[in-house]
């Protein structure tokens, strides 16, 4: 099976099923992770466990935790209180289509089944318990204060202020970078990676996790709603700081480009293992939506 | 030290320093986690370590994983979209001081940080990985959809019904239960028990935990503001289920006495060690407030 399929699949047999009690909660959890999403931070996880020589079925229970990280930050951030968005992925956010409660609880709800997964997976897993616990740590520490969580913070405050280039940049490490980072340090550790390989595998996640970013950033300016599958433009609207309204269209782009140049050359070394990873640094930073 | 200031001390000193950036985020988190709470579950984490002959020193990670699970559970419930309370512990709740977003993300935070200390504790810890794993995998599955979020949206969904004994056990049995009974597991857990002591500390906290809730209604009916530190009546006027609403006053005493009762006969074979957990649920359920 595809390394996509075997992700949707392990994420499907590991959630309560759509009637599980209670199932107002099931059916708001199920909603926003099979959204059509891109499965980019799993597919960092494997392609990184694949590139130091690990399998891909021990390092599963890992990418699907990342993708439940991711969602529920999605839920959260599109609340009203939040980015207030109530369009995401093509679809309605979860708030518009079961209320601001549930769509909260399913957002905490996923987060704590992304430890529950990763620490205790429903398929044995042959990934010592030390290196699982690391993964942990890792994933937690991405996701909270000095990460994902600090990163929207700072994004929200920054909303009609006049950002530079560096604040900025600050905004992306930690909002969207810390967790695509991690994805690839977790793929390494559960892997196997040793340290000269772990530290190489970092380097490449920061770089494409930038770059990711201000392609986003591209596309949020020159897209439209029906090939984004979420509301265009609303960065500019919300008069938030982005990569291209600090230096322009043509500088971003060039900017993304050398990203890109500089995550692949820390991929040499793996030779052919390392190529799944270098296809899927293109693709997000070569995206047309 | 008193194992309370143990546990205050090492919330503190894990925990980002309130001008930590982003500083509204630092200074919400720890707003609600040093609002004078009780402290119960990490008492009980260390009560559980104690009675199987466990250290306290490597059970702190775990009992300040719980507080963390706890607090940020506090912070959500009370926003506008749930319970919508404007009083907590004698004073406003987050969203009252921060606004919406930054109380959500709050929570969002706490709740990752619980399990980057159970994982990657900022000081050595003896206890080994594989039972800290499996303490990792107790707590997120008690704070999940089948546990805590669970109880919240089962809580949520019942207002203004009309709520029979069993719908209101299988409400407590969640929303606070599942915390409270993994707390006296996951203790035993990193204190090294064997199955037949987990067990009895399983029994131990389930027992414990439903007397404790019983008497949080008793006391949301007999109680003021004052005496409470948070809205009374607040139950009654939502239109809550509650056990003395169920059963009635004496009813709900004569249950919390013999679930004290059966909570303590669990603790005999562990002797002396036994006795510091038997005195907390004495306290839990012998409460005025």
């Amino acid at each position: 099976m595809e390394r996509a399929g075997l992700v949707e699949e392990y994420l499907d047999r590991y959630l309560p099923p759509e009637s599980a009690p209670p199932a107002t909660l099931s059916r708001a959890v199920r909603y926003s992770l099979f959204a059509g999403g891109k499965r980019l931070r799993p597919a960092l996880v494997l392609g990184s466990a694949e590139a130091v020589g690990g399998s891909i079925e021990d390092a599963l229970p890992a990418a699907a935790a990342f993708e439940m990280i991711h969602t529920y930050s999605l839920i959260h951030d599109d609340l009203p209180s939040m980015d207030d968005d109530s369009l995401r992925r093509g679809r309605p956010t979860s708030h518009v289509v079961f209320g601001e409660a549930i769509a909260i609880l399913a957002g905490d709800a996923l987060q704590s089944h992304a430890f529950a997964v990763l620490a205790d997976p429903p398929s044995p897993c042959r990934v010592p318990a030390e290196r699982r616990l690391r993964a942990v740590a890792e994933l937690a520490r991405a996701a909270g204060v000095s990460g994902m969580v600090g990163g929207q913070v700072l994004d929200l405050e920054s909303e009609g202020q006049s950002v530079d280039a560096a604040a900025l940049e600050r905004i992306h490490r930690h909002k969207t970078g810390a967790l695509i980072r991690a994805a690839a340090r977790v793929g390494a550790i559960v892997g196997g990676a040793n340290e000269d390989e772990l530290e190489r595998l970092t380097r490449f996640g920061e770089e494409a996790g930038l770059g990711f970013q201000i392609v986003d950033d591209i596309l949020d300016v020159e897209g439209s709603d029906e090939t984004l599958g979420k509301s265009a433009g609303k960065d500019a609207k919300a008069g938030k700081a982005t990569y291209p309204l600090v230096h322009g269209i043509g500088e971003a782009r060039k900017k993304a480009e050398e990203l890109l140049a500089s995550a692949l050359s820390r991929l040499e070394p793996f030779g052919p293992a390392g190529r799944p990873l270098a296809l899927l640094a293109e693709q997000m930073i070569r995206r047309r939506s």
